[in-house]
């Protein structure tokens, strides 16, 4: 992967002020309830790097004698269903679709993970979680024979729905997947 | 019921064969039961890197009206102690310690996780998890005003104890990130 | 136990292809987002068999020094609030209702859990692990004094709502038990 | 605060009393403290029968498509570690390994749980809790095209260390399906 | 399977009679299907009594090094999102908003909790959750130096929304402060 | 990675600093790797006050229609496991045993728990956060006829074990409540 370019998104939500603290400077759970119910989606990327020889294993044992990313796949929609009560200011969300899906490429995996819901507020915690699940569960998976491994780029990619509108990564998105 | 052909493989913990599979390729939690318990040590980094403006807004907000990295904290250590249950593979473990630190540059803050135990098997994953949810909170809390954020370069740095002996990650670190 | 003559509802659901598999062959958890929100009702049954002493046991510790069944039936509804915690795929809903009941027979104790949601997906998963929790609870609480206990014929019985349309349990039940 | 008269009784182990109950006949955690830690082994076993034609489509499903199995045996690993959280008075317990296996037959899933740990009491409600829930996640994966299916027989097979020494199931688990 | 005789207790919501149980006299998760989804607000408040000391700690340590109110604070906002699994009655709800605040007396800490949501049942629950974890985790954090600490006076200030209407704890609550 | 300069400070265990800070201010999960594994209990007492009449539907409820403090003793037994989830900086500890009991008077229900481990850490906020969730469980339970109600007086009575020795709380628990 190229050196990734990422352009902030400017557009902030409330003038440069942090929304998760309140007047006394602790933190709160922001309130929604004033935001509409729409159909939000988040697509969420990010890689695990490791050894060409540990792709090799991995890729064998998907064929032969396991399948390294099936649990990766479900560790990250499971982790997705879980992220409110991992990340604190995080509102619950009943997700309506979580996908997650895996590229190999020669010294890395690429994970992507999308997740939909109807609700007031986006999904892209929902997303990057679920991609640093996948990320945490292939490392944990072949660490015996690859300590060196390292989980990189975690980053949402687009948002659609909200008030705030859709969003996209800007540029290099097509050649990092 | 008849005889039930399953073969789980015992044995071979290492040496290029994944130890998360039996022998017809499903997934497992090893045994570690023959392993003894020693104090084990590991620690883990990785960053999320920002606009300069997003890092100043969280330093303001450090001393001024609010602790965006007290939340990250607080929930990398609580992450610790979800591990087992966001990582399909691994097992409890009784953590004894975990130390939450963060490095702030002039675009990016550095996360730095250590977790004791003494138990039969490493916390690798246990200090990953905890530097991810870290990343994963602070991207929460000020994705308001910088949604092109990325978490890079989540590793494990060393480990100490276990029948694999102490592991220090090699100087490689820089041109990963 | 003698044979079960289940009737499987061959209304599928997309001509027999798998819902909870991607282009790929990998899992995903199923978009219900199209779906509308309506009032979806599950009951499920499900029994644990036991010695006749077990059951004189149970019978008396509910009069006289203790109730298996009010911790089975705490069990079964607090499971059924964690279904989507337990079984992978299962999308996270809105429980409104959750009832359970036992019967218990000379040699058995007869579960029934009905649950009830407005919700986009329907709700049998939790009521077969609110059955699920109910049997495991019981065996829990007396496996002291039986531990040949076998928890048989785990099964919905009927459904209401949703796109589907209502399905009842064909009238094999009564040979089950 | 006058005086609180509660005399919690810490007698008896056994003998036809439920343990999980205390002299006024409520549920309690019962103490575990003055057993040795030893090494503790139980097998589970269970099944879920259905058409064979659902037989057909899950195991086209595991070569081509998807691995409904795969996703079955990392629900029972999940749960099995969640037991303490699903059965009230279950102690919470450091489980050392676990082993999830399948034989798939005419009309019929065959489904083993081993679990061991190094503690003080015994790991029977961990295998029962991963086979029901295999069970019920293989139920989910299908449910579309088979609603009938039904979970039987699950019951401990053996079960390995602790004072009350080993047992194994007699020879009548044949009739019991 | 013969005929299950339980017959639910769908009516009454109130007059005297515990809506929690059903006509056999176990518990169950009430059925909130017909009430209707609307704004509900709920205020809780408590306090936790401590030695003008420890006051003086917690003051200092929360400007020069450490703020246990910080930790106090997202320890209350996760407990409250984890409401329906600590309270075994009830219902998921989705939470719009968690507001937790402190005032420091010269022998106490008051504590008080707002949480909203949008949804067929009060939110009184979770208030009261976030209040006692904000209320132990202070216990926690402060416990070596202090372990005569109390938690008194939690209680609910006033709801709004729903069928019931609004309510406010009557006057006596400035003494009770 | 350039150096990360931080300091955990692993000193000090008392004297009037708060050991769950770190000394760059910040929460830790502290230290106890250097602790003996020991015998330890906790025994925390609180009330939750009430009109006498509610007292009498809970008297009633519990002969004749079902038994709220039942309810309320599982969920302080489940509550007790979760103590390290609920409470940032406690750690995870394998209880081996939990008992709650109830004494009713005039117009409070007092409720007393014990827990036990055998472990590097004490069990107070175990046995607190059981008779915690046995409070705002009987509050939930009874709500509907009397939401007036005070949960008051939560304290640790007495604690054995560990490198602080036995403490017992003084007589003063009279005037606290």
């Amino acid at each position: 992967m190229t050196t990734t370019e990422h352009k902030p998104n400017d557009a902030s939500n409330n003038g440069g002020a942090l929304t998760h603290f309140d007047a006394s400077g602790r933190a709160r759970m922001v309130d929604v309830g004033a935001k509409s119910e729409t159909h939000r989606i988040a697509v969420a990327r990010g890689r695990i790097r490791m050894q060409p020889e540990t792709i090799a294993v991995i890729r064998e044992g998907r064929a032969a004698k396991g399948d390294v990313l099936a649990v990766a796949q479900i560790a990250a929609i499971m982790a997705a269903k879980k992220t409110s009560e991992i990340i604190p200011m995080c509102h619950p969300l009943l997700l309506t679709r979580i996908d997650v899906s895996f590229e190999i490429t020669s010294n890395s995996i690429e994970i992507e993970a999308r997740v939909d819901t109807k609700g007031q507020t986006g999904v892209e915690m929902e997303a990057l979680t679920a991609v640093s699940a996948a990320g945490l569960t292939i490392y944990d998976m072949v660490k015996a024979i690859d300590r060196g491994m390292t989980i990189d780029a975690i980053r949402v990619e687009k948002k659609q729905g909200g008030r705030s509108g859709d969003w996209q990564r800007a540029g290099q998105t097509e050649d990092q997947s």
